[in-house]
């Protein structure tokens, strides 16, 4: 090596350095830091003394609570922070029976939006909600009942109808795919509780700074209860929040009535709604959800959706407010399910959302 | 830049390539590759035939099950290959009440094992056993309780004694280091299964091919039975294992008494058992563990723990095998708790491990 010329060593390493594609670090993602922490939560105590020799070895279902505390209630959070990190980190909420896996890989092990935003220089942070996923311990004892259901949820995530997916659906047909995609599904460990969740991601805000929220589904409409408590929300990407939509409540509209339940709004007072007028926020909705009443209550609950949104939409809006409303087959895109961060088109999904963020000086 | 010499070029290029403390990357872990799926399971299924219009919408507690089917009983994994990746991963696994955040942040927030073996440019698999954290779907019913016992686990853990710690335990005295801590406990959301456990972890090393398992505590058992079932698992780091220690059902020796319980070894088939003695193991404990019997329990079941592990060490390495057995405190690692993963020397944890595996030619 000393006797290299240097302008030849240089060469050398220049070359090492500039062709990437030549070596095993092609489309390395730079990592710079990465980790978890629970973040809200409470603890409950339990009255008397604890005598660590008397009760203090492991006696399943016999155990002294005196004095013992429990902490749970939290919520638990991944997050990631790339090399060269862009400002805003994006938090990432999962909906009804997931977990952070929904963000994860997608069912037929594609990259999924916690890698995809990672390669754009995003800080990803990924929660499960209190009692769910990781953040399992609950304050609240609960049953979990174990009951067959998997094809309620095809239904429901609108995969298709009973057993037969929708033709063109963006999602695989290899078994192993729909396999995977059942097993995401995790059970609730304590009583679902929306205030403890509002309250845990509220306080990630405050932990975290500035941001913007990423919900699915059932976190949808938790998400503006969140960004009504914490400022530090400084937008939110909404895909196909089901429930909870947020009026001044003098302006309350109907419930609106599908086969298979009633779709009511909630009201606050109108101080608090106007915040939800001050920061940029964007819904998507896929594919598959009619426009006009149908038989499938895999589909009503969704027509719901979208149309209590496009009130939604439109009240925030006369009100001063930045809300888009998407419904991806009017870009294009057609196909999605309810999971459209994971279904197969799920790079057209997210390049939406890039584009939204820039368009909204989010990135 | 048209107009710069050539070797100014160079230059630059070189000085950012070679340079890297100097930019924002210091430090940064080149990430090929990273994601999640599930392992193992099992399917439940109900007899009928499920009805999509009558029996799709959500009706929580009154669903009908006709025809439905249940994904569950799966391990959750979540990976990361670094580029430049060494050839074999390391698989982590957690113990009793914890889930794959055992192996992440440490509760004062520092790097955990996933991070520091990632650094290290090991492939590193991360898993939660069937019917826990993010593999929380079980085909049995289960009943969550709720019940205060931080106190309980802070002293089998070996913190400390009732709410004080160990004089210079090697963990954090900021209190927001234990209310992590206590709050990386995870409930089972099924019932407690050794077997489907061990099949999942099985399964995972059908997938992967050669690997090496390190389990903690409950798992240390598990992972000796996992070992006989797949040969994939080229070797074996266990931190604190508790029970299920496996010898030839001729050698099983006497159960040990301890304060708090009895630890009795398990006994398989000779020619079963001789599978542990072709491959290399290291078995690693903490401090505060006595010699002789002492009154708390906390301590107790360690005691036995270490003195059963002692005679599985002898009685393996007779048949030919390979276990090392270490004491931490006899390498001068004093103060580590049940989690020297995650203690506040664990680089130095780390470090041993690391030279055991290019000892064993393991890495």
């Amino acid at each position: 090596m000393p006797y290299l010329p240097a302008l030849l060593i240089l060469l050398l390493t220049v070359t090492a350095c500039v062709s990437p594609r030549s070596t095993t670090t092609e489309g390395a993602i730079p990592l710079a830091r990465q980790g978890t922490f629970a973040v809200g939560g409470t603890v409950k105590r339990s009255p008397g003394t604890f005598d660590p020799v008397a009760h203090g070895a492991f006696n399943p279902g016999n155990q002294s609570t005196a004095g013992q505390t429990l902490h749970g209630d939290h919520a638990a959070v991944f997050y990631q922070l790339p090399a060269r990190a862009r400002e805003l980190p994006l938090v990432f909420w999962h909906g009804y029976g997931q977990s952070m896996r929904t963000w994860q890989s997608t069912p037929d092990g594609r990259e999924g939006f916690q890698t995809i935003f990672l390669r754009h220089r995003f800080p990803v942070y990924l929660l499960d909600q209190p009692r769910r996923g990781l953040a399992g311990r609950s304050t609240e004892p609960t049953t979990i009942a174990a009951n067959t259901d998997d094809q309620l949820w095809f239904g429901i995530f609108r995969l298709g109808v009973g057993t037969e997916f929708y033709p063109d659906v963006q999602f695989s047909r290899d078994p192993a795919a729909l396999d995977q995609f059942y097993r995401q599904i995790t059970p609730d460990t304590g009583p679902l509780n929306i205030d403890l969740n509002v309250a845990a991601v509220s306080a990630l805000f405050d932990t975290l700074g500035a941001g913007v929220l990423v919900t699915h589904s059932h976190s949808g409409g938790q998400g503006w209860l969140a960004a009504l408590e914490n400022d530090n929300i400084r937008g939110i990407a909404a895909y196909e929040p089901g429930s909870n939509f947020v009026f001044a409540e003098d302006e309350v509209p109907e419930p609106i009535e599908y086969v298979g339940g009633t779709l009511r709004a909630r009201g606050v007072p109108r101080a608090t709604f106007e915040r939800l007028t001050r920061i940029p926020i964007v819904i998507y909705y896929g594919d598959y959800i009619p426009d006009a009443p149908v038989d499938n209550p895999g589909q009503e609950q969704w027509r719901a959706a979208v149309a209590m949104a496009r009130q939604w939409t439109e009240v925030v809006n006369a009100h001063g407010g930045d809300v888009t409303l998407v419904q991806l087959p009017d870009r294009g895109l057609r196909g999605n399910t309810h999971f459209p961060m994971s279904d197969l088109n799920n790079q057209a999904v997210a390049q939406l959302l890039l584009d939204w963020l820039a368009e909204k000086g989010l990135d």
